[in-house]
């Protein structure tokens, strides 16, 4: 099969590798409808994250099922399926508490590859979700996106505790941060700020259900919020960057009582224990159980109620992979769709 | 009046000082059945808050209302009264949430120093509770407690989400750690886990309804715990320390999806971005909003369901403060009444 592989900084080649098999009976193998480019991809296409050795790449999938292990129960071959970068068993008691991304049995999917013709899928029955049937064409996008950057915009505004009533700011105008946009209005936000200075992540968040922009970033960014709140800061921060300054933003925007979700992958921060204290914010973050929300996600794009496919601004051939890279990199595009 | 003065490192004097008097109409002046000495006090008395000046001291109390300023309605001359460390106007959206310790227009009643014979409370409405009448001698202790440690380490239960079903584990065995013992349980928290190696401290926590004790300290702690939970680490964990292995002892202590409430006093913590990350816990700490809890608490005290006045194992008359405030350092004593 074509399948993408990460030789270094810059250098992503589509190339044939050997078609995945059944390793475990609990395995299943899919072949991808779609596929996409993660922003957390970026950071070893940045040479951020060091990789030691050509190491096939993506993790973000939907396709059908091609053929199951001996164990697999929940999905059968000619399902079309989407599922969550992470693997999880679905029964131990942190995937039974919805944290199915710290699964005790966690596998990572994307240490097959993702961005390829065909996937292993460990864990098949807690980690894969059916859709009702075969989706139309112009589904695949948004299911693709469910698997993980809408799941982790979701995840970010659930526990940022967006909700009726409240106002939500969004820091971070990638994929995420703009999906989180969305998830704050489809769980009721009555404001959506979302943070932005490139017109076109401006236009889409506005899509999405934003009511506000705000284009100040760190401080100044900070003291607008809380101009646009009485003084107080807004109720729920979604932080979708991954930076100390994005998280001290995050933080500083959010008000006493308040909650923060942080979901961009942390990269260098270090938060400072006394300002926390006395920010008396909730926090809770890390890598989004995807798994808990995608049957509600999954629902929600084959009724038509949200297009979170809009994020892919550039659809190429599995084949041009790096020229997706490369157009995220350079912020000519906010995510780049890849057809095998 | 008679009240403590700090003067510098260990050097604390019960001297005469002026009495206080209503300097806003929304003051209240109590006559203070009696006060105590906090681990925060501690702080000073140890020279790791500089201190610059002679200052009064002292921020926990109850008493009875001597006087009330033109403004104040929902107290009166004659009631025993007990009120938080900070004061809170009740009104603004931040007390409305419940956080009255970061009140928009937040006073530290400390500042007055409740380590005297009277004391000026601010914002008298949205401050103090009145207890059903006047309180037997027997109440007194707990009252005071109430008015700190206890509302502490409860808000630290109430922030590790301690409950029904839950194994909670409390890290630091001071006063706070005991209480929020204490709280894990009358939330309805199955299994405590009171993290001591001190023998009277650890009666006290059993006392107090603890179901287990580990003597084990910082991964060793943690590995204890997470033996006694099938690997999983802990539902519920509270923080009762400040510093940085106490704090990354909690954090490494919960499971994937649990909750550190954390109410020590940050000192030089510096939690790491990434480990946070991984960790997936909620995290909520800081002042605790006593106010909150204190007409619960309160209840609970006149009743005789809970008996906090327990953690003082040394009482002694006001002008012996500074006596109280040794023990305390030197660990003879978990926490001093003082008697005016």
């Amino acid at each position: 099969m074509r399948g993408a592989v990460m030789y270094g900084p810059g250098d992503v080649r589509v190339e044939e590798r050997d078609d995945p098999t059944i390793a475990k009976p609990t395995d299943a193998i899919i072949r991808l409808a779609a596929t996409s480019v993660c922003g957390s991809d970026l950071w070893d296409w940045r040479g951020i994250n060091p990789v030691t050795q050509p190491t096939p790449i993506g993790h973000e999938y939907a396709g059908v099922v091609e053929e199951t292990g001996s164990d697999v129960r929940n999905v059968k071959p000619g399902q079309f399926v989407v599922g969550s970068f992470f693997a999880s068993d679905g029964t131990c008691e942190i995937c039974q508490a919805g944290y199915q991304s710290r699964c005790a049995h966690l596998e990572f999917v994307g240490a097959g590859g993702a961005q390829a013709q065909y996937l292993r899928v460990p864990l098949a029955d807690g980690t894969l979700v059916a859709t009702r049937g075969q989706p139309d064409a112009d589904l695949i996008p948004s299911l693709v996106a469910a698997s993980d950057v809408l799941g982790t915009g979701w995840f970010g505004a659930v526990a940022a505790a967006a909700g009726p009533g409240k106002t939500v700011v969004v820091v971070g105008d990638g994929a995420v941060g703009l999906l989180a946009v969305l998830a704050a209005r489809q769980l009721g936000a009555e404001r959506v700020i979302a943070m932005s200075r490139h017109e076109p992540r401006q236009k889409l968040a506005l899509e999405f259900g934003a009511t506000d922009i705000v284009t100040e970033r760190g401080n100044d960014g900070v003291a607008a919020v809380k101009e646009m709140t009485g003084g107080y800061g807004a109720h729920s921060v979604i932080e979708a960057v991954g930076t100390q300054e994005s998280m001290m933003q995050a933080v500083r925007s959010a008000r006493p009582g308040g909650h923060v979700g942080y979901v961009g992958v942390a990269h260098g921060v270090e938060l400072p224990g006394e300002e926390l204290f006395y920010a008396e914010v909730h926090l809770l973050g890390g890598p989004a159980p995807v798994r808990r929300f995608l049957p509600d996600l999954i629902h929600r794009i084959e009724n038509h109620d949200i297009d979170p496919g809009k994020v892919f601004d550039l659809t190429l051939p599995l084949d041009q992979a790096a020229e997706g890279y490369r157009a995220m990199d350079e912020r000519r595009a906010v995510k780049t769709l890849l057809q095998p």
